[in-house]
């Protein structure tokens, strides 16, 4: 199983692809920019179609996207909710299932800290994923803790015998 | 030319098609209504797929779509945005121009007062477009005010020989 995990942004969404493998492993990280001096509605195109491809060249069977972080301003959380709109669609016309995580819980799957800074995040998804070190930019490793966090809950939820 | 107004919300988005005729003609007027049981992926895979069928449907070759109301809290703010990611993705990938227009542009293109009250910009909307009652619900309502706003700007841009 692979999932897909995405960190949404109307500038730069993080991607990763995460292997449920033991131990985990990452397939592929990267980043889809958009050109902030495009109409909207282009960046928008351009954000969806190049998710899409980017599903299509991996086969991803699972995805994972962070939820828009509540405590920004307006104008980010509207710029934030359309690309994650977007990235949603993309991926739910697929056919994958989508599930959302709040940055708390990625923080706390991947670390066991749900405040935990940033940097040790990035750090210990890339000793998680066997990396040598954390992929830039941020998020692509962010995406990739998405992943993370997703097939930890899901195998908990396993454990457990809860259906997902 | 027909221009399609967008109203966009998760639960509930307004559409609205107004022919540049003299006088404006509304051509139609509804709602694509989304489940609030159903997971988010698919909700706003439906209304990608009910805004697609209802611009294949009628057939604008402009569309406007208004502002997220910034007054609003992040949550709303939030759902506002990725249903308007998803509208403002349907239009584009038809192959339309989108234009953003606030809420206070719109009422002041109708009603000539940026703080008019909502049920006096649907009762001018219906005045203008020759109809006996504003339609139901309000959202469609508010979408044509929206296609009304973009034929009165993109006139007066024309008048002024402003490239558009």
């Amino acid at each position: 199983m692979f999932v897909l995990g995405i960190d949404p942004g109307l500038s730069v969404t993080g991607y990763g692809i995460v292997a449920a493998s033991r131990p985990l492993q990452a397939l592929a990280a990267g980043v889809v920019r958009t050109d902030p001096r495009a109409p909207l509605s282009q960046r928008l195109v351009e954000l969806f179609d190049d998710l899409s491809a980017v599903i299509a060249e991996f086969g991803p069977t699972e995805a994972a996207i962070e939820e828009v972080f509540v405590n920004r301003n307006l104008q980010t959380a509207t710029a934030v909710g359309r690309a994650s709109g977007v990235a949603i669609l993309a991926v739910a016309r697929a056919g994958l299932r989508v599930t959302e995580y709040t940055p708390s819980a990625v923080k706390l799957a991947v670390t066991g800290y749900g405040d935990a800074p940033k940097d040790q995040v990035q750090a210990m998804v890339a000793r998680r994923l066997g990396m040598t070190e954390a992929p830039k930019p941020a998020d692509a490793a962010d995406a990739l803790a998405i992943a993370v966090c997703h097939l930890q809950s899901t195998g908990l939820r396993r454990l457990i015998g809860e259906r997902t």
